[in-house]
């Protein structure tokens, strides 16, 4: 650190503010004559997106060969935070060998809506989920000595207008479901970097944004790291730098390095803030220098090996009749494109060049199967020929199963733009339609970053959802159709019916200046249970090979205080004949009718693997925070005092075993009295209760010897005077003494 | 004029100050030494509740006997204007009679959840339809030389903490849906007062809130009477003054007359603003001593014959196989309580005392029809004993058909408090399920101000809402139900499913601070079409006993400008064999794509009365008003140029006719250059346009020759170049450069 303070005293304005841009797409600048070296970021998350030759950051150009691991939306579907980690741990060691000092990723936004074209590269529509297992990435790549850049901070939920659209969003809405991933990461992980985002929130770009960027990340989470753009995300780099903006990537041809000089020198920054984030930059630089391993060599054939098996975790099977595994005596048609040339990956910078890919095809080749094949329709778009139907309908007809490898095209979903429809392709909804008319045993296999409308899905024998499964992708599937491997992925986020039914459907894309996120806290499963709406396969949905009893709910206490921590734990036993992972999940409900809370949300997971007949005690802990709502009236985190149920279960639709604890919080709302104050706010109160009950002693008097007036109607006269404020006292009393009153009730509450 | 100036200018501070407070709970105060006298207001708006001894605000102690007519959920449901506006005719003569200067009404708040105690005294979930006809109940009463006070303004769309709570609304839906009714109200027909409401609109009172009061009412409308407050809505009364709340009803105790002339004496409060709202108090204390005429007298059986005839316009037959008309010749069942003893009119300070009510089964003896009677349950609570039911089943089995007179209890929806279910009384559900399987022929009559879930809908045979219906409900059901009168209602708001369904389920009633209107625009019809969730009965459903066809759709132009006015003109014919009327409605789409936009609102309609085989010829004006949204960007309504489609129906489900026109506007939404301005925006601007273009001349050229890129991809390029920020050149040219060619393009703009 004193170096680094030394260093900076030694620098000219200039040279600071040349080192708060990129030298280029992907380095830091360097300067020579201080021996400050340049330091390499790469794009990723899921593998290695360097360039050697022209560079870009919209996945445009030529990378050098690496291993593409599954997307994120895979990835965050396996449930399993050690697996995640040890994928971060494979690709920090490629960083490593390629001398990359920051890989940049995860990638942490929530999925508001399916039509994202970038959800493939995001974890989920649950902040809790996408914080654990970004939280998990961060820690196995840094584990390298390599650092990442968690992103798009904040609120970037649409590709749509990105670079200038607000998102609107309240305080709760941020707090409970936009941040919490972000912050879980950065308290756990400390993540080298944080990448903040292209779009307004609330009017504010989030590169000047210094609510989020210094009262929230820092001062509030306690960040010590360093805050990089999201590449092009800068606009006035001065306003960014008193924000908490450090590094500007890429470079921006000197124009605002300039600008910082000139404001500094016309005392419009002050070079204190310019010290800090330079400071930041070079901890960035010299973690990147001192850590660099380069004796670290890494083996692509082994890493395409862990891609393939991270991606046997993740798949989630979402519909089966019992005709997976499929029995190798039985003759079996591939159709569909997707089962020669898989969609693996998703485009934009997300983009890996790998040095392989295996087909479906390929792998079911390699293991010797007899397995027939008709193309289909074509992967690349819309497009199915007459005799390509024909083809394909005729070798289904013949197999005595047809599997379709379906999903959707490259184009249909990419960073950059959002796609406008929720539906495949027409032409492989109709093939699918066709085939069924043939051949009564359909399995479909999907390729798609985000969920699609199945409007066949009650009619086929077995859906299995490969998401963007990475280059080993067809090893994973030909493993797990064949059952050598046991499906034990869960839906990281929900498949409604049609995209009408998605909670920011109203709102979504925006008006081309603002995007309006009314649905507020309401995202995902939230919604669907809280609106009781229908959905195809509810968040936390995935079928195994085998079956999961679940027992033996146990709490530690039935109290709790907002101190401490509660172990919930639990028996799980594999009562089927296969071996296989159960994800157990953990939501918690609030009893207290507390207003405007989803019906539950997810607080715990934890994936288990179990022999045949095997059982496991499985264990999680809940806290205050995990009961608690960000109350917007204290600027904190709060549960009321009161009972709330613990629900246990194999998918937020499919809860096995609940019990209720007890909570007491010390936490008070806010109370400052004045005329519109509520007499029931001040019966609520300890303090202020005993002086409002005596007030209105007359009136309860009167009420309570009404004669012939019901008790609904006398609870409903209460419930009435609980929301009368003082100032209705004023055909009662003179406004002075009404106003001495107010004066004696702060002075109680002041006590 | 004059006079008043005069006057004010003899007044003492004290007296000036004691005329913004009334001088009790219903009348102004009289200062004798100037001879200025005191006039009444009087509750309503659908009868007049005007009190001689004990008086409250809440509807509680006695008023004088008078004629309840129906309540405004009723008289919405006519979709006649002309109705509306003799029934505030008679009602403006009734105060004549009573000396009473104003009539406090109409009730015009958007029915934003079906939950809203208040709702039976509103008008509708559209605010086209609540303006059109508060403006017709406005011309009516006021033609009278009787004010009126249009309420409650605004944002008060729940009973929940209405003095407290802050409705959170963006400025486009307070314009689109939450003002209109008040604007045209005002625009129309000059309401003598307005009266402000209880709640906060954004965090600021509506008591002090300038913006609505004075920015919205007085500046942009033109509003020139007087504001009174909500009966206890005053909070701070200085504040109010400057906001332009005029009159603070009912008296304070004098304690806020003290504020005020604190406020002037200290130089907090400007005194011209004091006598600005004195000379508007004045102008209505004097309007009512002008226009009273002590000579009218009101006849009560010939306005209860009104009553009874206003409502057999208004009830709205939501569901008939055929059963209905009843044929005299059918034995006839009445079951439930309502029968005997109707509910016509909610709680709270609308509540009428009226002179004689007249039931179904009063109506029923009166014509001599042989109808038995079985109570069945109460109508006071939710509760029917085994043997009630028993008979209730046996009545009904022993007739040919039975009616079930069903509806919500008066503590189930009253001013002052929510619904917290859309449920009927469980014992009624049970009733009418119990009593389907004695009786295949079951008629269900409905008696409640807000929709309720009506799961045995599809299983009975009609289902007749009367709503609250007034003090002659019995004798308008009695004509409809036996054919001497067709019904010719149509629902003014949707009855959704179930209550989950409503699109402020989410929010509605807040979290005991503030409530969230996330739904925005997307209230009512608007959110259900747009959404496609399904409905039990659409917007402006209503059956008739005869048929009606529709065509000869007309446009007088298929183009229009900003001034122009479009008349669009149709015929509908009776195809039945029985006189009826038709509400022929008018619906505008936007095909222009423009972002959030409902799926059509209405804009016109028509009741239309037609003699079997009869057709006539219906015109209607469409201005560019009615294509347009509110746009904050302009801070005005828009209409973006395109194409729209004009819809012509007997519901919002049931369109019958369109015609497209293409409409070509003026206005341009404001555009300033800066880093941040994207390609689309200077693209799609004529006077940037050429700048432009040639400046992604080359980008442009390159993506023509580009190999192998097929048009979908060069679309999204196209479309990704579009979203692309000037700043995003700081890449290929100097910074300084596009500071030049900003400079260049805002010069373009301001040519």
């Amino acid at each position: 650190m004193d170096r680094i303070k030394e260093l900076i005293s030694e620098m000219t304005l200039e040279e600071k503010a040349s080192l708060c841009s990129g030298a280029d797409n992907w380095h830091t600048k360097e300067i020579k004559r201080l021996n400050i070296p340049s330091v390499m970021m790469v794009d990723g998350p899921h593998g290695l997106r360097k360039q050697e030759g022209e560079t870009d950051h919209l996945g445009l150009n030529e990378s050098v060969k690496a291993v593409c691991f599954p997307a994120a939306c895979a990835t965050a579907s396996s449930f399993d935070v050690d697996l995640m980690e040890r994928m971060g741990e494979t690709l920090g060691a490629e960083c490593q060998a390629e001398n990359v000092s920051i890989l940049l990723g995860p990638a942490v936004n929530i999925k508001r809506s399916p039509l994202c074209g970038r959800n493939f590269e995001y974890l989920s529509e649950d902040p809790y989920l996408a914080g654990r297992m970004a939280s998990a990435y961060i820690r196995g790549v840094q584990s390298q000595g390599v650092g990442t850049s968690i992103k798009h901070f904040a609120l970037n939920n649409q590709e749509t207008l990105r670079m200038t659209i607000s998102s609107e969003v309240s305080e709760r809405a941020l707090r409970e479901i936009y941040l919490p991933a972000f912050e879980e990461a950065v308290k756990e992980s400390a993540p080298r970097t944080v990448m903040c985002s292209y779009n307004k929130i609330n009017g504010e770009y989030a590169s000047e944004n210094r609510y989020l960027l210094t009262d929230i990340l820092r001062k509030e989470w306690g960040y010590k790291g360093c805050v990089v753009s999201d590449w092009g995300a800068v606009n006035n780099r001065v306003k960014g730098l008193q924000a908490g903006l450090d590094l500007e990537m890429p470079y921006s041809g000197g124009y605002n390095d300039r600008q910082i000089v000139q404001a500094v020198q016309e005392g419009r920054l002050d070079e204190a803030v310019l010290d800090e984030a330079v400071e930041r930059v070079l901890n960035v630089v010299f973690a990147g220098e001192e850590q660099h391993r380069p004796e670290v060599i890494s083996d692509k054939e082994t890493d395409h090996k862990k891609a393939a098996d991270i991606e046997t975790e993740c798949a989630v099977l979402l519909e089966n009749n019992g005709i997976l595994p499929l029995n190798t005596d039985r003759k079996v048609a591939y159709i569909g494109e997707f089962a020669e040339k898989p969609r693996y990956q998703g485009g934009g910078s997300s983009h890996i060049n790998p040095f392989r890919v295996v087909s479906a095809l390929d792998a079911a080749g390699e293991k010797g199967r007899s397995v027939t094949y008709a193309k289909g329709f074509s992967m690349e778009n819309d497009a199915m020929t007459e005799q390509e139907l024909e083809k394909a309908l005729r070798t289904a007809a013949e197999a005595d199963v047809a599997v379709i490898f379906a999903g959707l095209p490259e184009i249909f979903e990419s960073e950059g733009y959002d796609r406008t429809s929720m539906k495949l392709p027409k032409c492989q909804d109709r093939l699918i339609e066709e085939v069924l008319k043939v051949q009564p045993n359909v399995v479909v296999v999907l390729h798609n970053g985000s969920p699609v409308e199945l409007p066949w899905a009650d009619r086929v024998s077995a859906i299995l959802e490969m998401y963007l499964g990475g280059q080993g992708v067809g090893e994973a599937c030909d493993q797990l159709l064949f059952g050598e491997a046991n499906p034990s992925g869960r839906l990281a986020e929900t498949f409604p019916y049609r995209l009408e039914d998605n909670p920011s459907y109203l709102h979504f894309p925006g008006n081309g200046k603002r995007v309006l996120y009314g649905e507020d806290i309401f995202i995902g499963y939230r919604y669907y249970d809280t609106k009781k709406v229908p959905v195809r396969y509810a968040f936390g949905h995935g079928l195994s090979y085998t079956e999961f009893a679940y027992g033996d709910l146990t709490l530690l206490s039935a109290q709790m205080t907002d101190e401490d921590i509660l172990t919930v734990s639990l028996k799980v036993k594999n009562t089927g004949q296969t071996e296989g992972k159960e994800v157990v999940q953990l939501y918690v409900a609030d009893l207290c009718g507390t207003p405007e809370r989803p019906v539950k949300e997810l607080k715990g997971f934890a994936k288990v693997h179990l022999l045949p007949g095997e059982e496991k005690t499985v264990s999680m802990e809940i806290s205050a925070r995990d009961l608690s709502y960000y109350e917007e009236r204290l600027g904190d985190w709060y549960a009321p005092s009161g009972t709330y149920r613990i629900l246990i279960g194999h998918a937020s639709d499919d809860i096995r075993l609940h019990a209720d604890i007890v909570f007491e919080t010390k936490k008070k709302l806010p109370l400052r009295v004045d005329f519109t104050t509520t007499f029931g706010e001040l019966l609520d109160h300890t303090k202020t209760a005993p002086v409002i009950t005596e007030l209105l002693a007359p009136l309860a008097a009167a009420a309570a010897s009404a004669e012939g007036m019901s008790d609904e109607y006398k609870k409903l006269g209460e419930q009435v005077i609980r929301e009368m404020p003082l100032k209705s006292l004023l055909g009662q009393m003179p406004g002075e003494q009404v106003e001495q009153l107010i004066g004696q009730l702060n002075c109680l509450l002041a006590q």
